[in-house]
């Protein structure tokens, strides 16, 4: 496939100068899916260079002439390139749907951004002032090399030939991805969860290229019992025997059973009990009373977590999901640049630095972004920490817009646009 | 196989009198499971007729000679009926092993019974006073009659033939037990958990028949996450193909992958963030550094829930583990007895009832705890109710012996012995 040229402004967009509040916040339109191969290999954590290594991005807003009004945002675990907008079609990749019925718009039938409560005129990523830039991960399957990508050693699928990827892995491919596109500096690197580690990895690999840090509902270290429930997640992909050691892309068999139960052990941390709690109770979800049954649903979170695992299974490759969940939960700040110190990891960060935390996320709790805050104070660094009381756990990040917008809003609108 | 006669005591115990505090806890020593058949069928709440029924037991203490000092003790999820002391041998059961590794006493080599803290001379459940009686529950794997037991219909074992039970077809298999033991009346119920719910249930199915509940980590009705989670352990179990809807008793294949799963989501559940945190951070477990592999565990935690796994599949049959886990997720006390209301539900209990919670229970917590005495206090019921602040989760239940004790001596000192 030939390389399309980078293009520097998608979707309609207010002139880049268009700073301050605006009264209605309004959406990015439609929008195109772009792919962009690198010029050269990627160099690994594990030691190997990866190559060709082709990107998947979109934009949104309009770049200014002097470049200094770059947004990065990057996505979480089970993410795409297509963070606002319309989808016009799908991304080119190695999974069966483009998207999920609920990412649909009830009335075009087409796919909403992930973030585009966020991202668009006026609101908290403001497209009329900053131009927005997604990517999807390096080892996604959502455009960009990863498992499912052909193997150029053997003309197949890579599956477990794909390297083991880090968090720093997937920045140095985002760095290298902006160096096509002319961008040195970015005014902001924005990510929840694992999306927040990609920041805080811009800020301390590429201090001097990073005016400021966005990490919501992030950490700098998984607690041990986020570790543990990816463990168990990426187990019940393994022990499927359609995984086949990951080799199952020709083989007609996938291991749906195992990734829909990562997938539902993964929806219910992202979710607080309060949460089901309100959303489901005890309800039963077919009948007045119990029907003895096993292996029917019963109860209206189990025919919900049904519904949750299939239609996951369809849009997402397993080989990801498992390369995915391991960056995140190698992802330790103080033991990779700190020799176990947090406070010594931090010391050459320079962007400011603003952290979002939900009170109910217990799989990202603010104690975490805590610590990180506490870090940064300790060397002086500019931080703003948040805790936004909000009920509904992890998954807040994508929900509490109306919350997040000012407070983002308010940070980015420090940056001072061609002033450097 | 013969019925062997029904003992009535067994073990070294002391005698029956032998009331009030004593200073040095001992063991109830060596003790053999038994088994009973049951003269005739259980009905069952689904409907059908379960016949025969086997009952494994297990007693330790003696009968006073007015059987007025019975303490049944109701095991949870995937315990059995070797409650404390050493065994002399492995129950006949439907699974590999007879214990597991971790059950066995580190000298002898002797399985050591789930809650030996708990039960003995001068323990909280004091063998010198009374006699306490462990059964294996209906649908168990563990020596009780259950879906690995033989169908007389087939010749073959059960499967998924074997009736949907709930923890009112438990209760009636107990009383029904005991009914062949010559036992009218129990001076008390107790259990942790699942055990706990069946010591409501008698309280409410068998009110003149029991004079006090210790319902330890229990409640009146699961919260819905924890809904959610058995029904992502059933999900694992049975998006196994080695599940083959449940007929693989000969087949040469088991779910052990699913059921592995199953397992490690609910042994994180029963611990909390603190005790994974306290027991093994984020320590790696093999090497000083990651070794960039997706297949092996890299964190001390992942290799505690693989061996958390192997060791539960090997002692533990599938489709016991399902209905347990659905029995479990039934039990409503104001579904099943007050058309919705938890104080109508209890409205007939005549027992005393003791609560114990524990502060960092997540899956049973206090609140639940507190709802149940809530209840029994607005219909103006004798209810004690305790929550210890302790870190560790719902396997405080198992563990916290030390603080248990005297709250459970001191509430069934009030149990006067042959004063009725």
């Amino acid at each position: 496939m030939a390389e399309p040229a980078p293009t520097l402004a998608a979707g309609p967009a207010g002139p880049a100068d268009a700073a301050g509040p605006v009264s209605t916040a309004g959406s990015v339109g439609t929008v195109e899916t772009q792919y962009l191969d690198l010029p050269g290999p990627v160099r690994l954590d594990c030691g190997q260079d990866l190559y060709p290594v082709r990107v998947a991005y979109e934009t949104y807003g309009a770049l200014s002439p002097r470049r200094d009004n770059v947004i990065l945002v990057c996505h979480a675990l089970s993410g795409d390139a297509h963070a606002a907008g319309f989808a016009k079609a799908p991304p080119e990749s190695g999974t069966r749907d483009g998207f999920a019925a609920e990412d649909r718009d009830g009335v075009t039938g087409k796919a909403l951004g992930w973030w585009d409560g966020m991202i668009g005129p006026g609101k908290a990523f403001d497209t009329d002032r900053f131009f927005v830039v997604s990517t999807n991960l390096l080892g996604g399957c959502r455009g960009t090399t990863g498992p499912s990508s052909t193997d150029p050693a053997t003309g197949r699928p890579y599956g477990p030939d794909f390297p083991v990827i880090t968090v720093a892995d997937m920045v140095r491919t985002e760095r290298a991805f902006l160096d096509v596109l002319g961008i040195e500096r970015l005014a902001s690197v924005a990510g929840g969860s694992l999306g927040g580690m990609q920041a805080f990895e811009w800020a301390i690999l590429f201090p001097d290229q990073v005016d400021a840090v966005v990490a919501i509902a992030s950490t700098h270290a998984l607690h041990p019992q986020g570790v543990a429930w990816n463990s168990i997640a990426r187990d019940a992909i393994m022990r499927d025997p359609a995984w086949q050691g990951g080799r199952y892309y020709d083989t007609g068999r996938a291991p749906d059973g195992g990734m829909g139960v990562a997938r539902m052990v993964g929806h219910i941390t992202y979710l607080s009990a309060l949460a089901l709690h309100d959303k489901f109770g005890r309800r039963l979800q077919f009948a007045d009373d119990i029907r003895y049954t096993i292996t029917e649903p019963e109860f209206a979170v189990e025919s919900y977590l049904r519904h949750q695992a299939d239609s996951f299974v369809r849009r997402f490759d397993a080989n990801t999901y498992l390369r995915m969940s391991r960056a995140l939960t190698y992802f330790d700040l103080a033991r990779q640049y700190g020799g176990g110190s947090l406070v010594r990891a931090l010391d050459g960060v320079r962007a400011r630095t603003l952290l979002i935390a939900f009170s109910s996320d217990w799989l990202y709790p603010p104690s975490a972004s805590r610590e990180v805050a506490d870090a940064l104070r300790a060397l002086g660094k500019p931080v703003e920490s948040h805790v936004i009381e909000a009920p509904y756990g992890h998954d807040c990040f994508l929900l509490e817009e109306a919350r997040q917008t000012p407070i983002i809003r308010q940070f980015l609108s420090k940056h001072s646009l061609g002033s450097e």
